[in-house]
Formats: C-alpha cells, sequence, structure tokens
C-alpha cells in the first residue's frame, strides 16, 4: 500500500467500473461486482488488490501472484492463478495506468499565493493559481488559470505560461512561452543562451541568443534538465514530448510531438527530431542533424548522421541496430577465441 | 525578427557602419548608405535584414536568401542572388556576432538590492551591483562592482566575485575566488567538496577538501554545471574558458585558458588541461591525466591516457582521431560482409 | 596552506600523536615529539607540514618531498628523503584522511532559524538544528536533532530526515524518508515521479508513482543528482552508500550498502546493485538488471545485462574487463597494420 503520509487513495471500484473505466475484458464476467481496494505489485498484492503484468520478466510472479485482479494481454490470461480475477487488455500497462489514477488522483494545487512570494505588479495570474513560497515572478509574465508555481521557482520577465501547468520547485524559466498542461521539475533551466560564440585567436565573441523556448501543450520536462533558446530561430518542444532527468538541448533544437528523450540525452544545436523519436540515456547527438519520425535511438548511442524515419540505431558512432548487433557479435568471437589462442 | 518581449532592439545601421564595426568589406561599395534594421537567419530574412553564411550545410539557403545583406567569406560571395549585399569577411560568424550585438546590446543590470535579500551586514559589495530576490549572501564576502547577483542565489562566507560579473538565478558558490567579467548560469554548483573519501573495509573516511575553487576572467560557466573544490591544491579555470552544461568537474582539476567544455563533460580529479582544449558533449576524462593544449577531444571520448599538445582524439578509450576513423570504416566493411554471406 | 577565510585550522599535532590517531608506526620512534603544524600536498610540504603518498604516480614528488612527515605504505618508506619521517600504514589515504580530519575539523552548525525561513507550524524540528535562510518546510515533516537545512532548501510535506543529516542549500526532497547523518549536496532533487507512463498511440498515459525514496545512514548525495521515487515499490538507498553530482537514479532501483556511484552515472528504473558496487564516471544501466555484489563497473560503460558478484565490465555494451582489453589490442594492431599497408 503506498505510504498514506504522500498519498491519498480513492475507491474502493468494482471490476466492473474498472473494466468501464479501462476498457479492459473481465475473465470472469461473474467477478464484476467485486470491489479492491489498492493497486500493488505482483509480488505483494493481496486479495483485495489490482496489479497488471506488462514486462514478461515478471511472468513468474504472476503466475504465483495472490492479487485480486490483474491486468494482463488475453494471450497470457491462462496463466493467472486460481483466485486472480484477469482484466484483459492489450496495452496492460495502460489499462493499469488509468485504474491507479482513479486509486489515487492527482490532488489539485489549492489556491494560493504565498506572502514570502515576489510577484511583479505587472504580471498577469489566472483565477485559482498556486504561487508558492519565496517564487519570483518577473514583469509581463502570463500565467494561465489553475497552474502552480512551485516554491522559489523563477519566472523572469514575460515568459508566458498556459493553464493547468504545474511548474517545479526551483525551475529558472526565462524567453520562454508555453501551452497548457506542461510540467516542468524542479531543478529545470529553461530558456538560458546556448553555447553559442564565434572563436577567434584573440577570444571568443558571444553570438546574441535572439530566440525563444516554445513549449507545447502537456510537454514534461524533468529535473535539472537544461534547455537552451534558440540563437535566431526558437528552441521548440512539441506537444506531448517527454523529457526525462539532466538531459541537456542545445539552442535551435527542434523535437517533434510524442518524443520520448531519457535521462541525460544530449542534443546539440540545430538538430531536428521529428514526431514520436525516443532516445535511450545517455545518447548524444551532434549537430545540424534531421532525426526522422519514429526513430529509435539506443541508449549511449552516438548519433552523427541523419536518420531516416523508422530508424533504429545503436553504438557510438551509430549505426543501424542489426549491423550493431552483428558487430558485437564478430567481437565476442575474435576476442573469446584469440583469448583461447593465448592460452 | 525577435520578440520584442524579451529583447530590445538598437539601430537601424548602415551597411556602411556594419563593414567598419565588424572589419567586413563591402562587395557592392555603392551599397555603404543603405540601412537595416535587423538580423536574421537566412531563410527568414528580408530585404532590410542582415544574415550570414558560416556552416556550408546552409548554402542553399545563401543562394536563395532574400537577405539585404550577408557577411560570408570572401571565396563563396559568388553565390550570392542579386539582391543581396556581401559583407565578406574571413570569419562571417565572428563578423555576425559583432553585428548582432550591436543591434542587440546586452541590457545593463540595474542597481538594485532586493528587500528580500538576506544580506549579511559584513559583506562588501561594490558600487552599482544588482542583488536579485531572496539572494542569500554570507558574511565577508566581496562582490565588485556592476556585479550581478541573480534572484535566489546563495553566496557562502568569504566568497570573492569580481567586478563585472553575472551570477545566475539559483547559482550556488562556496570556497570560490573568482576574477572579473565571469558569468554563470542558474543552477551551477561550485565549490563544494568533492568526492574524496579513503576506501576501507570498515566504511569511507571522509578525506578533507581544503581547496577553493579559481575561476580566472571572463569565464563562463553553464546551467546546473558542478565544480568541486580543490582537496588541497586548487581547482582552477583559466580565463576566458568556456564551460557549457551540465558538466562535472572534479577536485584539483586543472583547465587551462580559453577552453571550450562543451555540456555534459566529466572530468575527474587532478586531472589537467592546457589552453585551448576543447572537449566534445558527453566525453570522459579519468584522473591524474595531462592533456595537451590545443588538444581536441571528440564528442563521447573516454580519455585514459595523456593527450599531447594539438592531439585530436575519438572513441572509448580513445585513439587518434585517424586510427579511429579506420577502424570505423574496417568495421563497416567486416560486418556489412558478414551480413551479406549469412543471408 | 588551507586558505584561512575558507577553514578554520587546528593543531599542532605531535608525530606521536598522529601516529596513536591513525594507527601509523613511526619510522623513527625518535621523533615523536616533533610538532607539525598542517597538511600539505607532497610538492608544497615544508618541515613543519605533514603529507601523504597514495597513487604512485606521484612518487617522484615524495622522494623529493620537503615534508616534515609522510603517511606511505611500509614497502615504500625507504625511498623517504633524510628530512621526512615516514608513518607507515597499509591505507595511508585513510589514514591521512584522518589526521587531516583533526587539523582541520568540520565546523558543526550553530543552532539556527533563519527568520526568512517558512516552517509549517506542523512541522517537527529536533533539538540544536540549524534552518538556514529561505528554506521551505511542509507540514508534517520530522527533522532530527542536530541537523542542518540549507538555504533555500525544499522540504516537502511528510519528509523525514534523521538527526546529523546535513540538507544542501537548494537541495528539493519529496516523498522521501532518510536515517542519520545523509549529506546531501545543494542542487539535488529527490523523490520526484519517475519517468514512467504507458505508450499509446494516442499519447502517453502517466502512471502514478506510489513509492517513495528510501535513503540509509550515512549516504552522501551529489550536486544536481536526481533520484526518483518508487512506482510503487520504493526506490533504495543503501547504508554508508556515496552518491556523486550529476547522477540519475530512475524509479525502484535498489542500490546497496557501500556502494560508490560516480558523476554522471545512470541507472534505470528497478535495476538492483547489490554492496560495494562500483561504478565509474558517465557509465549507464538499462532497466531490471541484478548487478551482484562488490561489481566494478568501468567508466563509460554500458550495462545490458546482469552482472555476477565481483564482476568486473567495461564498454559498451559491456564486456569482462580482461575481453574489453584484449578487444582493444586487437583493434590496436588490425588498425594500424592497415593503416601501414594503406601508405
Amino acid at each position: 500500500m503506498a505510504d498514506p503520509r504522500f498519498f491519498q487513495k480513492a475507491g474502493p471500484f468494482t471490476l466492473g467500473e474498472l473494466a468501464q473505466l479501462t476498457g479492459a475484458t473481465l475473465s470472469d464476467p461473474a467477478a464484476a461486482g467485486k470491489a479492491l481496494t489498492d493497486v500493488a505489485p505482483l509480488q505483494d498484492a493481496q486479495a483485495e488488490h489490482l496489479s497488471f503484468l506488462d514486462n514478461k520478466k515478471y511472468a513468474s510472479f504472476f503466475k504465483a501472484t495472490k492479487a485480486g485482479a490483474c491486468f494482463v494481454r488475453p494471450e497470457l490470461a491462462a496463466d493467472a492463478p486460481a483466485g486472480t480475477v484477469c482484466l484483459t487488455h492489450k496495452n496492460p500497462y495502460k489499462a493499469y495506468a488509468i485504474a491507479a489514477q482513479a486509486f489515487y488522483p492527482q490532488p489539485k494545487p489549492e489556491t494560493f499565493r504565498a506572502p514570502s512570494a515576489v510577484i511583479d505588479p505587472a504580471a498577469v495570474i489566472g483565477a485559482d493559481c498556486h504561487i508558492g513560497h519565496g517564487a519570483v515572478i518577473g514583469k509581463g509574465v502570463k500565467i494561465g488559470d489553475r497552474s502552480r508555481i512551485g516554491a522559489l521557482a523563477v519566472i523572469e520577465d514575460n515568459v508566458e505560461i498556459g493553464a493547468d501547468c504545474d511548474i517545479g520547485a526551483r525551475v529558472y524559466l526565462t524567453h520562454t512561452v508555453m501551452g497548457n498542461k506542461v510540467r516542468l521539475h524542479p531543478g529545470a533551466v529553461i530558456g538560458r543562451p546556448g553555447f553559442g560564440f564565434a572563436i577567434d585567436p584573440a577570444g571568443y565573441v558571444a553570438v546574441p541568443q535572439l530566440g525563444r523556448v516554445m513549449i507545447g501543450d502537456d510537454v514534461e520536462i524533468g529535473a535539472n534538465t537544461t534547455i537552451d533558446r534558440g540563437a535566431g530561430p526558437d528552441t521548440v518542444i512539441g506537444q506531448g514530448t517527454r523529457i526525462d532527468n539532466l538531459v541537456q538541448i542545445g539552442h535551435n533544437v527542434h523535437i517533434g510531438k510524442f518524443c520520448v528523450v531519457v535521462s541525460q540525452t544530449g542534443i546539440s544545436g540545430s538538430t531536428q527530431l521529428g514526431d514520436y523519436v525516443m532516445t535511450g540515456g545517455q545518447s548524444g547527438f551532434a549537430g545540424h542533424l534531421k532525426i526522422g519520425a519514429g526513430a529509435k535511438i539506443a541508449a549511449q548511442s552516438g548519433i552523427m548522421r541523419d536518420i531516416p524515419p523508422g530508424g533504429e540505431v545503436m553504438g557510438s558512432p551509430a549505426v543501424p541496430i542489426r549491423q550493431f548487433m552483428r558487430q558485437t557479435a564478430i567481437w565476442s568471437r575474435i576476442s573469446l577465441k584469440k583469448g583461447q589462442d593465448e592460452t
């Protein structure tokens, strides 16, 4: 059970309600009236709990679970233990997500303006906003209705924040315009001038960075991530994109819609990612590249060339993933054989 | 055009003024009186705009540009479209930088002491400084004239900051002495004790970290970058060096003058970089190494040995860049051939 | 000598006192009454200073040192110059650490509650705590005796902090329970929801992250490091573990006791590290892995499979370190030979 100090629980919900809410099918329609009180991982769940099986690595936990009910792909339902009702769904993790949101609804921010916040009189703040302790909000800032500004966040002059946004504690924002439902985690630094200077034997000459950061609706940006503003064009983060912690995004980068950028990725200036691109952790992109829609970049890859739509690459420098796997296999053979020869 | 909410524009300037300011040569001296109102990228520029061509990747944009004038290398000027006057310069990006600084001069910080800032009475703050909201400035801190301390920055006791510095919001400084014109971006953490402990079966024993961080004039340090203070000797960042976001610099590291350290680089303890070293993004250095002046380290390289002055390396572990390219080429042949054989 | 602006020195201490304190043996028992005033690196030390030789790279400095005394392994003592008394110890770095702590004792935080701190009346704060300027401490937070909360730290509701903890400036804590003597460096962000969402063509569905971060006694966590809370199970950091700067730790990760996690490491969700695991800088771990106790991971390694206890690996993807070395050697031969052929 989630620690009640940190989480407020709703429910209980019947299996019928949960099936309807998530679009899942009950393996035993007669169980529709059974009520569950909580969600739990397979190995901890009891008779009153709802669980899920998504990663096949955990199939043995599924076979031994004591969960009252479990979201699972239809083809795996036969493995359920006797006491577990299956809620079959082609995407059990999504179904679980929706059910878990019902059990643990996100608390709405209370309408609040901390007395210690420093809010410029010329800032325009929407209805029902929450402005945390010590937040600093500059001249001409616009904040939409129901948005939450965390404690000690700094919002520089003229930044625009849409409605229903959640700006985490200690976020720094400048030269940024964002849509609605954007979530920024603590410590993110967005909109500073990028690494732009002309190299010259007499020293470096700063190039004024004259663009902005434009953030679409429903974007999420992780803790301590840094996003530089454009140098002339804007830096753009497309609608629905998820960016993890400690990511670096350079000036003029254009990220499409619904991309997933995993932790510690670095994207150099002016590179463009199409929609639905996924980057693994610690991957790095050279500048001025075009990464096609739906491309998948493995963790720690180093991208030095354009990638076509749907391309899947790995390695540093990155190559198509099949080629990488072949290289790795050849390597194993050569180096193990060589090792035997030397013995 | 740069968003007027975020940028204040000067000008217009005539081509004659711009040529004189930057040292460029007008391809059409008769156009010296023509006035331009703004800078713009090649693809967006109109007749009243100034642009530049630096990266050859954008040569096609140059041939099709509607810019009124454009900085370009002399040998490429012939490709300019009819309506575009060329300002030829051997370093067009530098010339553009200087011109763009004229159109968009950096606003000077207003003299200001935020009432919410907590400034120790024994801190010595120079003339015309700007102390942002909620900043915390400790005992014995010295800040030179015209320096700017961002909102919610924390400057611990006895730190010394020179004149004309720009300490970003939420910067944390301790055990640090810096020169003039230093720029620190938000979230940087400088001067904390490094990762120093003796390993012992009974647990780790902390080694007091008794050095400082010494930062030269005109250094720039990126957002959320961390620099540990020395363990006994100091950690040193040489004059004019540029450090990007999310970089980690360990204790006792000595970085020379005018180095460029790109985002997410990590430099382990006691490693020394000579002057003018450039490190690519996500590169990593083992400890106790000597990297010669002018060395160039490719992105994602792993440096495990000393590098001679002017050396250029790539890979993990890093090898001379020509050797790396040869390895990559051999690999492609082997693995592609092998793949065909298997088909 | 450590800069007296930043460090307060104790002493002097006699060699007899230092030998007793550290368990070292005096090479010249007659020198037990000799008093030393400070610690210093080999190359800077003078007759009144104590130094140490640990890394053999610095053996030449040892032979030429002017230090009055030096911690050194017994087998190297014969190389000491005439004026230097040896304090022999099998772990000279540990002995130095203990002696240096005597010369430079960690100042205890003064009991203090900053008037600018925002402390919820329902927070429970122990005796002799130090609450820094502008810190924000939420409802139901518990803080043990003698703990220090740095300036502008944000401690969200119901977080539990043990006794003798040092929470750095600008740390952000939520959904976290920690033991005693925990040290968090500035800018760390701990307890935010991890990167948890179900992927669906219609967009991403957030999965409520219902776990906590549990931090054992005597853990140290570096500046700007991010640790996500568990998704259902908790994220756990075991007793005595040292985590460096800019590290990312995903949800449900379980780190054992006395691990060392070097800067810029990334550990993906649900991966487990046994006790005494050491990870090199910029190493990355895929999710759902088991890393055995005592495993050593080289810098920049990419871990895609489980590692047995005591395993030592390197490379991306990582292989046993001997195999990696062999691969590197083969590569050198192939690519250098090929290069000669081509000449």
